[in-house]
Formats: C-alpha cells, sequence, structure tokens
C-alpha cells in the first residue's frame, strides 16, 4: 500500500532521489537530508501509515534491527531513536518514519523536554486497570 | 541475560512491582510512575543491555508490535516512541526501554528541540558512502 502524494513513498520508488541505506521487503532507510547531526537516518515502513498505529505488526518488526544495524555503521555511541506521532508531537511527514538522531555533544541532535508529573499510585492504578482491559 | 544490579531487571523478575501491561518470552511493558502524560509507558527487552546495538535482533522484534497495542488501548492519537542511549542523550536506566509518551496538549507528554543543520550535500555524499561501507 503506497499513496501517491506521499513523499516518502516517492523516495522509496526511486521517484526522488535519496542516500539509501538499506532497503528490503518491508523497510527501506536513508539519511536525512535536514540532519541535526552527522548519521542523522529514517527507516520507515514501506506500507504507507501516518501514524505507528496504522502499520501492520508485520511491517514493523524489521525496523529496530535495522536502525540498530545504522546506528553501529555511523559509529554514534550516544543517539536518538524517536518516532513521532501527530501534529502536536512533531510529526511533519505522515508516513511513518523512525528517526535515528546521534548525540554527538549538547549542540547536536535533538533536545528534550520532560515535564514529569507528580506521582499518583491511586490515579495510576486506575489508568492500569482501564489500558489494560483495552489490551 | 539480566544484571543482578538493574532496576529493569528486577522488575521484570517481579522483585519490584510494577503496573504491567504486557508480558511475553521476550519482552516486558509497564506504566512509568513518574509519567510525562496519562498513559507513559514503557517497553523493554528482556535481554539487558545498556543500548539498543547491545541487544540481538530477535528481542527487537516484538517491542514495535507491543507498543502499539499500547497506544491504541491507551487511546492516544498523538504521541512519541523514544528510546535513549547514552547519559548525554538522556538516557537515566542502563536497560533499553521504550518510551510511548501520550502528547495531549502542549504542556503533557516530552517537548522535542529540533536544531536543523544546513543540508551540505557534498558531505552528505561522503558520509553516505562512509557508513554504507560499513554496513
Amino acid at each position: 500500500m503506497s499513496s501517491a502524494a506521499c513523499i516518502f513513498c516517492k523516495i522509496i520508488k526511486g521517484e526522488i532521489p535519496s542516500f539509501k541505506l538499506f532497503e528490503s521487503d518491508k523497510v527501506f532507510a536513508f539519511l536525512d537530508i535536514q540532519p541535526l547531526s552527522r548519521g542523522h537516518a529514517l527507516v520507515i515502513p514501506k506500507f504507507h501509515g501516518a501514524k505507528l498505529t496504522d502499520i501492520p505488526d508485520e511491517d514493523l518488526l524489521e525496523i529496530l534491527p535495522v536502525a540498530k544495524k545504522i546506528a553501529k555503521a555511523s559509529g554514534a555511541t550516544d543517539f536518538n531513536i524517536l518516532q513521532n506521532n501527530g501534529r502536536i508531537a512533531h510529526q511533519v511527514v505522515d508516513h511513518v518514519h523512525f528517526h535515528m538522531i546521534p548525540k554527538p555533544n549538547e549542540e547536536e541532535g535533538m533536545s528534550i523536554g520532560w515535564p514529569t508529573q507528580a506521582t499518583d499510585m491511586d490515579k495510576l492504578k486506575a489508568l492500569y486497570e482501564d489500558i489494560k482491559a483495552k489490551m
């Protein structure tokens, strides 16, 4: 399944050139041309879907082994794996993509804001029962 | 393989209680008790290793399908999947863990800083050939 209007589907098909690092039946990987750091790469399922929840399990299996392979080959020791779902969550292209972003120093790579909420065991227990019932 | 000193290995073994959402031979998932938002959960390989590059491929396969399952059950429509490698990359516990962090609004969930570098095609091409040769 692919989308004619999707820039990542065009990259997969070779209609738009890319620095292709990996390709299999299910997965495609290439360098990000607007990198946050040296080695910043994208690993995507060939299956077109905007959010993680749109992708069949079988199309997800190979993603992390490929991200791992690229991280190793890039020589990065510190790095982030990030996949965003929705505009508010920083997603720009509506085709699921996993960033592998080396973090060589404070200036390069992504930065993370972490507004931790207070631990509320009663609230967590209620939430847990709610989510568990839906799985 | 597990580590006696590791807090996540203790959670897997049940020596420390958790709000367990999923368990299989290879994967364990539970609610983060210092959440950034309602539904913030962690998906971890049972195999103990600090960084993604330390985990065998076979122990990674089920991670994303489980993260997807939890995202669906949480009811989140917008969310981030994040896995950090190294202190500078915001890793705190040295056992690989994938965050599933709902992003319901600007205040809750993680925030992301994105210091894009200039696109330099010559540099990218040289980097591409370097990484490609190591894969």
